[in-house]
């Protein structure tokens, strides 16, 4: 049998999907589980989307141009003005869903064995795509004591050496939540000048920022035009995550040409999807606020709940649809494992995501866990009863191992 | 600015795509443009795929498992069993379009520097898919003369060293229609078996075969289960080219669990593509059968027309929907781009694909066209007429250019 490649071992398993398997056997046990998971929203498509599905009236299904249709990305541009962020339709390149736009950032920017660094918990996939492009990540750790803000700019720096091609950055975060302040995104933009590297800036979930402070997109960052690498999706903003519409949006016209050699090599991005995104930009204003006000309701409820429960500790996160929480357990990959195989409470368990697989140094994370709060208030709050009992059976039940563990001992020792 | 990545130099320019810019210039300027040059049929998609988007009643338009959805892969096998084709749904994973399957199975089957082995012409993307994995393509050349058919598998055998991997092949052939015979596969799986190498097998035109020979799937191949890993999508069986749904299959588990990362990585294939792609497995047999002997109709009458056309000559494709055809300049690449720049007739002209593009030894194929007969037979004919008259208009060109200069040289050297 022919030899799995380096990159395909040392690929990462998906925090948040790899113990979908146990969660599919726990259903299928008759279990209810709660996904905390994965930031899949509860909310609905907006209407404007579906209703452009309905009205999809060809006879073909064909191919779209490699960087995606024109009067989409025509569209974009009034989307993206509104966040001040002024780019034209030639800058856009429309990619499957935000992943694709990372993977090809990486593919066109990064030699095998260049290096990036990435303040963590970072969102586990680029790890992922990194390693698919041969590609090294650097992380500087935040911490949950200093609510995941970003870590001083001097450890980034002294990272920097030869091989370092860039940074990247999600803002507001994920799965942290963070949002990072005018003089944070200054730091970085000053590294990166400094430097000549590229500023990956992940910035899918502008929509959701619950605090006062301001937006600040890399993309407003002057005098780093042709460093910026903007990466976007429609996923979490409409609910869309299943369209895989994203985006790869930069100034710099060599590094758009050669993304667009990767995109024509892939024909092009899913025409349905395209027609969905672009239809779903004439949402009711009423519709994002809903959805806003709802997060912003969740996020209340989830924070102050969780902030409840004896030895769990959850910063406010700022933005986007996650948190991270520091739990009263040692290893919060076997915690999960264990919810989703040996415990239920009244027919239900939840299935969280080990914040370990969202740090690159070893031992990081133990104990936390990433929360997604993309499920209404009612699941919410069961499945923060369910969290509550889970972690009392849990420690009793280590509790009574290590005793029994210790009378074992005895009876070996006496 | 920072530099672009090496491979991101390396990766080719799409031949299908790269003269799309020109193409779009001449419309602009009011001629109908006939489309020689990429696989879009435009025969319709069936209705059952048509009518499954209409039908489609979702509040949220969600992720899908990263494998993609198992009414979906379980329904694939009854189509696959139809060409005795035996896998289990666990074989299949979904992918987005061919396109990711080749770059998954690349990523997870080839290290850097890596070798792989295809016959040429190939279909270009497979280049741009290595480049992606940092792998080398080996080519052993196959010829017009010999009407494209597999070369001599010695000649495979002498490039095989240790950095050897795989041998990659589509069947029936993009872009030459050639239909690998009983023979020639057995000589593969030989070749296959004696190195332990991947079978590559891209087997998307498996609907169009115009020839009494058997369609031999590499997933035929007894002895090599382990070794195969079949490309499919459904973009040209059900003119589902924009919705992008491919899938990759192999009885590999170890290579399945490693693709199933990268599959993870990208989250899901997408969802309304595999809703159309499972509904149209249920289109009426009526509606393949007539797909099929449109393809049968037009392939005759390009091919004898093509051969009509003085000095050209095309060999008869077995299969899928091109052929690769002979003309008499030098230089097909500057011919192609001249038609969309500088020739019109009757206010159109053509768009063909230079061979040369889907060569991988420099110099091979330069007076070659990949065309595509996605065209109805009365486009099929006009867009012959223009290429007859394009052929006389350059020809005519050239020489009295060669005369020019020819006086131009004389009068220098008197």
């Amino acid at each position: 049998m022919p030899k799995i490649s380096d990159r395909g071992c040392e690929m990462p398993n998906s925090p948040i999907r790899k113990l979908a398997p146990l969660s599919d056997s726990a259903k299928a046990r008759g279990l209810k589980v709660y996904h905390l998971n994965i930031g899949q929203p509860d909310l609905p498509t907006p209407k404007e989307g579906l209703e452009a599905i309905k009205n999809i009236d060809r006879k073909i299904l064909e191919y779209s141009p490699s960087d995606g249709y024109r009067s989409y990305r025509e569209k974009l541009v009034g989307y993206y003005a509104k966040y001040n962020i002024n780019v034209s339709a030639d800058d856009i390149i429309i990619t499957t869903g935000g992943s694709e736009a990372v993977l090809f950032a990486f593919l066109a920017c990064l030699n095998p064995g260049d290096e990036i660094i990435v303040p963590e918990p970072a969102y586990a996939n680029y790890m992922a795509f990194a390693v698919s492009a041969g590609a090294v990540i650097r992380t500087v750790p935040s911490t949950i004591e200093e609510g995941f803000s970003l870590p001083p700019i001097e450890r980034f720096e002294e990272l920097i050496n030869e091989r370092t091609k860039g940074i990247m950055i999600c803002n507001p975060n994920n799965p942290t939540g963070y949002l990072y302040t005018r003089a944070e995104m200054n730091q970085i933009k000053h590294l990166v000048q400094k430097y000549d590297l590229y500023l990956f800036s992940d910035e899918v979930y502008r929509e959701f920022i619950y605090t006062g402070s301001p937006y600040i997109s890399a993309c407003h960052l002057v005098g780093i035009e042709e460093n910026v690498v903007l990466i976007d999706s429609v996923s979490k903003r409409y609910s869309e995550c299943g369209i895989r519409i994203g985006a790869l949006i930069t100034k710099n016209k060599e590094l758009r040409k050669t993304v667009m050699k990767f995109c024509q090599a892939r024909l092009s991005p899913p025409l349905i999807g395209q027609i969905v995104a672009e239809a779903s930009l004439d949402a009711d204003p009423e519709y994002l606020l809903d959805t806003y006000e709802e997060y912003v309701e969740r996020r209340k409820f989830l924070i102050d709940r969780l902030n409840r429960i004896p030895g769990v500790y959850s910063p406010i996160p700022m933005g986007a649809f996650y948190t991270v929480a520091r739990l009263p357990v040692d290893d919060t990959d076997v915690f999960c494992e264990w919810c989703l195989s040996d415990f239920e409470y009244e027919g239900q368990t939840i299935f969280m995501a080990p914040a370990s697989g969202f740090y690159m140094t070893p031992g990081l994370g133990k104990n936390e866990v990433r929360i997604a709060y993309v499920l209404n208030k009612e699941d919410l709050g069961k499945a923060l009863t369910v969290l509550e009992k889970a972690l009392d059976a849990y420690n009793t039940l280590k509790e009574s191992q290590k005793n029994n563990k210790a009378i074992n001992s005895r009876i070996i020792t006496f």
